[in-house]
Parts: C-alpha cells; structure tokens; sequence
C-alpha cells in the first residue's frame, strides 16, 4: 500500500482537485482531517480571508475540526533576527520528521503585513523542510492588529493539529508584544540565543527571559563554541536567581549548532520530558484551558477597546483631552471619564 | 517667626479647626495647599470614600491641586513580606527629612481590605518617622478593584505633592499586580531582596526582577554581610545579562542595613544621580507624560470590561460559554463573540 501522500495516486488527484476547483467548506472540512496539505492551505487561506463569505465558511471548517483532540505539542520559538531561527527550525524540524513526527511551522509576525516583516515570509528559509511530506509551513498571515493576527494564528494551530500535525512550531521575532502572544498559545517556549556578552542582548526585549522555558545558545560551532559554554554557565546562574515558574520548572539553558547539526536532539529531550512531567502533573491541560480562557476574554476586551477607540466622538476628543491632561489642566481619570461619557453619548444618539 | 507648622499657633488652631467641623472643599484645598497635614488626610479621606458626594469635594479639591508643579520624586519599593521593607522605609524616610526633604509614605496594598493586608495598615509600623513632622503617612486605600484602589493612590499622590512633599514613597508587596500599578506611577522603582540564594526569591513575582531600576540587598548586618556581598555580586552579573532600559540605564545592586543604618545614603544617591540624569536628558519628563496617558487609557478599559463583566445577561452566560470552550464544543473566538453579542443586545433592550 502507498501511503505517502505525495505519491500516492488517489491523494494526488484529491489534491489537484482542492488546487483546481473551489471546494465546499464540508469537503475542505474532510480533506484538512485526512491531513491532506492543499486542503489545510485552502482552509488557512480561508480563515485568513477579510471577505465575509470566507469567514462563514472558515468557521464551518473550524467548528468540523474542534473537537479532535490530539496530543501535539505546541513550541514557541523566539529570537532577535540575526540569531539564527530558520537555520534552526529547519534542523530542528528534519530532526522531528526523523523520529516520525508530522511539524507544522507557523509565524507570527504582526510586522511583516508593513516591512515585509523581520521573518522573511517566503519558504526560500527552509529550503529542505519545504520539501519534507511531513511538515508543513506556513508564513504570518498579515493584520493590522496584533489580535487579529493572533486569533488567525491560533486557529491555524488547531487546523494544523486536526491535519496530524503533532508538533507546532510557532516563529516570532523578540520585539514587539508578538512574543507575549505566541507565549500565551504554546506548551514550551523557547528562546534562541547567540554567545558573546551584552551586545546581541539589545534587540530582544526586556521580559522575554522570563517567559522563556529554555534558552538555547545557538551557533555553538568552530571559533565560537568556547564563548557559547560561558554563555550557558552565565545565563544558567542568572536564571537561578529568578523565582521558579508556577509548575516549579527552572528554565534550563542549552547550547547547540544548527549548522553542524549538533544539540538538536539535546533540545528535543528536554522539551519531552518537560511535556512528560507536565502532563502527568496535570499542569499543561491545566495551561492549555487557562489559555482558552485568555483568548475569550483577550478577545471580549479588544473587541471592547476597538468599538471605542474606533467610536467618531472618541476619536475627535482622544488628542485633545490627552493634551490638557499633559498641561495639568485635567487630571486622567477626569479625562477618561469625560471621553467615556462622550462615548455613551453617540451611542444613544446613533441608536436613537 | 514660627515656621514649625506643629508650635505655630495659627497653624495649630487651624489643624483642629480641620479636626473638628467638616471643613469646605475650598478650605480643605487651600489647607493642602499650605502643607496642612490635617487637611491633607481628610482631604485623602473624601478621595477613597464612595459616598458621591464625597466624590465631587474631592474633585474640586484635586482640581485645585492639579496645577502645581512640582519637583518631587517618586520612589516605588517593593520586596517579599519579611525582606524589611518597613524598618528600611523608616530609615531611609528619616535620612531623608534630616536631609531637609518633605517625605510621604504610601502603601498600595490591594488584599489589604480582604485579609488585613500583607502590609500592616496602621502606623506602628514605623514608630519615629511618623512622629516626624516632615513625614506623612498613609496606609493603602480599600477598595474591591486593583483599578480603583490604583486610581485613589495616583490622586493621594497628586494631593501629597500639592501639599509640599517632595520624595514620595510608594510601598507594595511583590505578589498580585500591585507592583505592576506602582511601576506605572513612580519615577523609580526599588526591588529589596535578602541575601541567601534561592529560597528568598520563592515570594516574588516573576518580571519584577526585570522592573527593578536598583535592586538593595537589606539586612547586610552581623553574619550575614558576607553574604549580602555574595548576592550582590551575583545580583550585578544576572542584571547585565538582561536587555538595557529604554533610558540606557543598568539597574544597580547595593545592599544596606537598615537596622544599624549603614548603606542608605548610598541608596539615595544612586537615586539622585538616576532623576539628575534622567532630567537632563528628558526621559523622567517624558516618562511622566507616558504614565499619565497610559492611566487615561487603562481608566477607560477597565471601565468598559467592568461594565461588560457587570452586565446581567454576560454574567448569565459567561460560565456556560467557557465550560463549552473546555469541552472544545465552540471555539474561544467564537465564545468571545456569541457573549458580545448577548451585551450587545441586552444593551439596546434596556435602552428601548
């Protein structure tokens, strides 16, 4: 029996079919759940549409996916540019397709619909685990809104785990408030480091260290291997003196060569047996409702923000009252009462 | 002349004259004004009652207040219960006033209306400085909402340099949120911390480290000052490791005896030579301008998720709706946006 989907002749005209024709939601349904990968690109295609057509059929698809529950492992992957990320992530991801996983790669980078992004979007960045029939990548859908992003994203995640994806690889830049998001949708966070003290500290922001779960040291190779084990029994000692997360987990810190292809496997011990003891404590299905919780209120209150701030009489006043608050002549909560009360205001009268 | 607003007897009279009848908001204003202590805790007392008639006096009274400048500067101090934040805040309180300053003390403690508090409320606390007629201290407002008791902080601030303190101290644990909102209020931000690796730091929140503009190591007295030094030392390597501040300023270590007060000028001139620095080159300036704003719009979200979670038909079908989200029967976007649309409705009900 051929069960390679790239090889296999049924698969292949499946796939050429979801190529050619605009499939109904129900059959994208049916194809993201038999892991075919067109079906999966269309559906994520759909989800991040802005035409409201798409959107009804994304949440058909969505709600068709929900309820398979599988046991992947989301990681979240961050690190200044420079440092690195898709030479590891490729390695990283090769290394998990040998063992027999299935990966999806995701990105978030709100940046990237404005600058082309720090994440070059283009799959030209792993040019070999492009190709593997068992991984899956996907570049940052664009957004004016971070949670927008964030909302396309996690749905994403829960496509790509309905398609067989066991291990999620979520990508994002150390800038920006992108890591807190991609934090709040992962199992395992970890963050990417080069040796060397203080200089190629600056582009990463400060709290980051404390999200992270490991730190590891990459490009541990040739002349700098040496300068890479300082910096591990540095960064080891300072996060000692952190207190230890909730779950009593102490961020381990690692070194490795993406390029030489050594530490990788080391990397994936870790995250296994931080999986093991945090499913057997109960602490990641634990983590895993907490953030559910988050994103329903996360998304109650931005939701809530954006009718304001968006709000024409809001956006008359906002500068103004801002200004006299800078000059003293009110105080903030004044300001903000004086806004809200606009805002009350056009609403009855627009309602009315 | 007398200037000793304690034998003065004009200002005597009128400190009783403050204790005894209910003084007008007017005459209250100007009693702040004056640096009348009397008047400046009723005047505080008007601020955190929620009697709203109480609330328009203390209105008027801040927006009396509102428009003098000042050149004071506002300490946040934090630490796990036990780190000495009391007798280190009595000591230093009292170096500074023998320096000539005006000194304020106050506490932000949010769980102090639930369980008396991490922070005792009364004064026994600090037994000589609030003897000191230079010093006035308050204990932290109650109140059921961080944002509300937040808010009544920000504007005893205000009242208290309005009143002629110039070194305000604001005084938190390091547990909840707290923090987080005295960060967001003070010029700089003070962590204590004891000497001993490890199991000191159990207590503390994780990302406060990385808000410390100077962390002190207390108690480096008798025995323990060899370690106190080792902490330090420790301390100092772990700080560089982090990302600089967005002033380019290094958090500092120092460490301290508040008991046999040994160290505490040299907390003090690091926070000098920290406010010298950050004046000139703008950042305090521009800092205070940023917390101001961001209190206009955090005042503004808390209102309106307040009124939200407020709602009666939210509260009806909020725990429903997430109990379908942990049974992955409805997604948590989709969650969000079924329990918007129930206020929606309900609002527009109760309107018509």
């Amino acid at each position: 029996m051929n069960d390679n989907p790239n090889t296999n002749p049924e698969r292949v005209s499946k796939i050429i079919s979801f190529r050619k024709k605009n499939p109904s939601a129900d059959a994208l349904a049916k194809g993201v759940l038999q892991g075919d990968k067109t079906a999966l690109a269309r559906a994520i295609t759909l989800i991040e549409s802005t035409n409201p057509k798409h959107s009804i059929q994304a949440d058909f698809v969505i709600e068709k996916c929900l309820s398979v529950k599988t046991d992947s492992i989301r990681i979240g992957i961050t690190g200044v540019p420079g440092v690195g990320k898709s030479t590891f992530i490729e390695t990283f991801g090769k290394t998990l397709t040998r063992l027999g996983k299935k990966v999806a790669v995701l990105t978030i980078d709100p940046t990237s619909a404005l600058s082309k992004g720090s994440i070059l979007g283009d799959k030209t960045r792993m040019q070999e685990l492009v190709k593997d029939p068992n991984a899956f990548i996907r570049p940052s859908p664009s957004g004016k809104s971070l949670g927008g992003v964030a909302r396309k994203s996690r749905e994403t995640v829960m496509l790509c785990e309905a398609a067989g994806y066991n291990v999620i690889l979520i990508e994002t830049v150390g800038v920006g408030q992108s890591e807190v998001v991609v934090h709040s949708m992962v199992d395992f966070f970890l963050l990417l480091k080069l040796a060397g003290a203080g200089d190629e500290l600056q582009g990463i922001k400060r709290g980051i260290m404390e999200m992270a779960d490991a730190i590891v040291i990459n490009k541990a190779d040739g002349d700098n291997k040496k300068r890479a084990n300082l910096a591990k029994a540095e960064f080891t000692r300072a996060l000692h003196l952190y207190p230890p997360k909730v779950n009593n987990w102490t961020p381990k810190v690692l070194s490795c060569s993406a390029l030489e292809e050594t530490g990788i496997h080391e990397v994936w011990e870790l995250i296994n047996k931080y999986i093991t003891i945090n499913i057997d404590n109960g602490y990641l299905d634990a983590q895993r409702q907490k953030q559910n919780k988050y994103w329903v209120l996360q998304t109650i209150e931005d939701q809530l923000t954006q009718n304001f701030y968006n709000n024409k009489e809001v956006k008359r006043q906002l500068d103004l009252l801002l200004k006299q608050v800078e000059q003293r002549k009110i105080s903030p909560f004044k300001a903000a009462e004086a806004l809200l009360g606009k805002y009350r205001d056009n609403i009855a009268k627009t309602k009315s």
